[in-house]
């Protein structure tokens, strides 16, 4: 077992890259990205190895997760529902939410992490500031930790890693500046494939955390309405 | 919601079989089967559709997460690997542990009720009289009924159920017969797709089973060693 070895979960956007940058700081690190059919799944993979090229990460794992796209349920997933504008002050559980999506992610990062002798597992998921997606609080990633100590062998000790989930998007982006994480290279937008829409929840809570932080998002938009 | 919905993890072996039984008394049923790069998957698949044609079950989900054949760690996904003989008295895990594997399986279990408005996963796992597998003692799933309750909509009840975790073989035999479910259906055998090996961990354990309960396996076996 490699105390010092992490497994981050890239998913090419924003908040991971920052997860990715902090385990970077203090472990060797192994990225696994997971496809779930989602929409713009092929930029997002663009993202993870470019992600994974600039801190030369050899240790990488794609997984195919498509059946979420067969079980849909999603605006994420399925491409005959729309996917609303966002409504920052809403409660409601926005349609681009995945059914327990983050379940199958560390689920992956896990048994990966029992054979490989992985100690930790990072994920950039936020509470603050984001979509209210039920998997993304902290109180799920507790209840996983949990889960981990009774589902892996006696010897296997893994922890699930949280560090911007109290975050919000302005300081994820004052962060990443800090350490010099590669947000030029991430992805965000739901819906496109070649230039960010601009418009929908993911681009709206990156473009508006830019603009609270006074700074240019380094990506081109479409139509950057924030 | 419909709450006389349930699914049904069903592997094709004989223990999530008489799971499909049980839950077939009180509950319509919709079926899941999760490929994992197992020896023995085609067979197991057939098993499947055989007990989901045996109950008229329409709703059928087949998800395929072979990255746990690329992830290994197992010998029941790679096949460079020895399945060694079983050891009824020892507290070692087998070889055969497929890392955090009954994660993946409820994770999509879950997901699939979230959208079709079930209240209810039936799983086989069996605690007493088995492998020794940490993911199939009653401690796991009753930490992942919490995951359920943290990271899914807050109008969402699914539970996990686990009618025979507490059974030993014998006695999942005799509940079997008295349900009438159709074992002469289902596939147990680790290593081989056309006749059950009869020495592998798994075959022992039925074989015993049949033995303690006495009565006579309904499927051939190459070699019935127990």
């Amino acid at each position: 077992m490699d105390k010092n070895l992490a497994i981050v979960l890239v998913s090419g956007g924003m908040d991971s890259c920052v997860a990715a940058a902090i385990a970077h700081q203090h472990h060797k690190t192994a990225f696994l990205h997971v496809n779930y059919g989602q929409r713009t799944e092929e930029r997002e993979l663009k993202a993870f190895n470019d992600i994974a090229d600039y801190y030369r990460v050899k240790r990488r794992l794609v997984a195919d997760i498509s059946y979420l796209k067969e079980i849909g349920g999603s605006s994420l997933t399925d491409e005959t529902r729309k996917i609303e504008k966002p409504k920052p002050n809403s409660f409601e559980i926005p349609s681009t939410y995945v059914p327990f999506r983050n379940t199958h992610l560390l689920a992956i990062a896990t048994s990966w992490a029992e054979v490989i002798g992985a100690n930790q597992i990072f994920i950039g998921a936020v509470e603050q500031d984001s979509s209210g997606y039920p998997d993304c609080r902290i109180t799920f990633f507790k209840a996983f930790n949990q889960l981990i100590k009774k589902g892996t062998k006696p010897d296997t000790y893994i922890t699930i890693m949280t560090p911007i989930i109290n975050l919000k998007k302005k300081d994820i982006i004052i962060k990443a500046m800090e350490l010099i994480a590669p947000l030029h290279l991430t992805w965000s937008c739901y819906k496109k494939n070649n230039k960010a829409c601009g418009v929908c929840d993911s681009c709206f809570l990156r473009l508006r955390g830019f603009k609270e932080a006074g700074l240019k998002d380094p990506i081109g938009y479409e139509n950057p309405k924030c």
